[in-house]
């Protein structure tokens, strides 16, 4: 199936630029309705917004939210808070995931958590999903906080799901993918919809950018547990992923493990039930990927996942924004950060 | 101010049975409801979810939204979703608040952090949110929304804000009050005015019911702030009060401080920087509490708050709801559980 999705016809990095520019205008509010809900007469809260929101990342979910607005025809301005709320959503996540996770690190930063404290981090993720449906509420659509709603509760059922496999290697495929699905593409998928919804679009248009997010957010999710170890086989293993260093079970363990040695699965067993901040044990960790092609597996079924989104967009015709929604499946599939 | 408060026509104790009596078959059907919203594939959250709504307490808040769409009047049926939502939203602050002051025991219970650990009790109190607010679309009021999104939010900046003076025994009264009106007020005055809003009752009488809601609100905090050292002055502080071995600031703290000598000063800011469990530093705490009469000014700070309360159904006809109502302000000041 990977070959549905076209050629590379622009280096990936340039896909996020140019979606962006698409969206710059649109975009440029969504950034200043995020900072103006930070503001509060508590000082810790704006503090950690900018810690949280500055860190930034890619914008990935409101644009999703933009686009699907746009790729039905939206002429209102609605998905401006509705971007911003969903973008608080997913900051809320990490702050909270940070403290489930006791990470101290995020890209290599300080997460908020190790700055202001476990405390502080849960309020404040509670304060920004208290704002993120205000900001929904703003947007005037029940049917669309219907469907963010039901995300919120089912990102965090998704994230019990992993809690409670948090040191089982034996964990099955069917059951990650059902936690990568509630955790990280429930809310692609949501953010996507909710633009459809507020420009009325049809069931059958729904269906396909909601399907085309759950898809894509799969994908970026797969590559993202692929990365954590990938990324650091350039530096020799010196620097510890995030995930192996906190014993994280993701796709490529579980596949290093169905293909390895009952001796490999005694390695992690251990590192998983006991984090190891040892070079030599992840050095040993991507050996024994890189012989059961455990990585290049992730990425594939990564690939798998795009190209559904892919298809996803067949019934809306061809426009310069479908075309590069479709390059940036590729973009989250090749990319290297 | 206090003699406003009606002379106590019942003892306190009965006022919660009639009112439960006079809303039994809608509190059923609010009892399904939640239940029924803490179902999940996944193992821990019914689990926990049964922990803690069962541990289950007054359910005033519930009891509020029912009251505020009776007085005004409502015949349909969204009350129920409402009062679900917001005893699930107190019920996810209880979860998060567990974790953020690190208690292990509620009302002699172990928390459910204690039980399961932070990283559910944050994850399972996200859960509980999103449930929230999907019983709230399902009410179908975008007003009532807006009114609960907002509370949600101040909600958690009143945490914040407490959680930044968590060692100061300087704080002043009113930087307190503000803490309480936010973290708990706001609840309850936003309980209450949903249930005006589905009833479609007019400015004046959903001021009137916010009103209500919130100085009840404040009175019941700040009861509970002196209940936390009162209800141990019976067993002659063999049991420590979980505000004190919790190191936490309140107004018995605040007042006791204030009317204190220097020595005093230096004893309140070694238990509050460094939490005590040693009986006689709890003794030590209500003598002087004692000695200033802190407890008794505290309680008598709730009063005038009640009296409030009281005044501000006075737009109200008679009926057999607004007297309960009123003896609620009664009971929730005299109560001594």
């Amino acid at each position: 199936m990977a070959d549905i999705l076209p050629l590379r016809r622009n280096p990936p990095t340039d896909t996020m630029a140019r979606l962006r520019a698409q969206f710059s205008e649109e975009m440029a509010a969504v950034e200043i309705l995020m900072r103006e809900n930070m503001g509060s007469y508590v000082d810790m809260i704006p503090a950690i917004g900018e810690h949280i929101v500055k860190a930034g990342g890619k914008r990935l979910r409101p644009i999703l939210t933009l686009a699907g607005a746009r790729l039905c025809n939206y002429s209102g301005e609605a998905q401006i808070s509705l971007a911003a709320a969903v973008e608080y959503m997913h900051t809320a996540t990490l702050l909270h995931d940070d403290v489930v996770d006791e990470s101290d690190l995020r890209r290599s930063l300080p997460t908020a958590r190790k700055v202001w404290g476990n405390a502080a981090s849960v309020l404040v993720g509670d304060f920004m999903l208290g704002q993120a449906f205000r900001m929904m509420v703003a947007a005037g659509s029940l049917k669309a906080l219907d469907i963010l709603s039901h995300a919120a509760a089912v990102i965090a059922e998704g994230e019990v799901m992993q809690l409670a496999n948090l040191h089982n290697v034996d964990m099955t495929e069917d059951a990650y993918l059902q936690v990568v699905d509630a955790k990280t593409a429930t809310l692609f998928a949501a953010a996507a919809e909710v633009g459809g919804v507020i420009a009325e679009a049809n069931l059958r248009e729904l269906d396909g950018i909601r399907s085309y997010g759950r898809n894509l957010g799969i994908a970026f999710q797969l590559v993202d547990d692929a990365l954590d170890y990938a990324s650091h086989s350039e530096t020799l293993g010196k620097n510890i992923g995030d995930d192996f260093r906190e014993g994280k079970i993701t796709l490529p363990i579980l596949l290093a493990v169905r293909r390895g040695s009952e001796a490999d699965r005694g390695f992690w067993n251990r590192v998983v039930r006991t984090p190891s901040d040892d070079p030599t044990d992840f050095q040993h960790a991507l050996k024994l990927m890189h012989e059961t092609k455990a990585l290049e597996e992730t990425r594939e079924r990564a690939r798998h996942y795009g190209a559904r989104a892919v298809d996803a967009l067949a019934l809306f015709p061809s426009s310069p924004l479908k075309s590069e929604l479709i390059d940036l499946v590729q973009f989250c599939i090749a990319r290297a950060y």
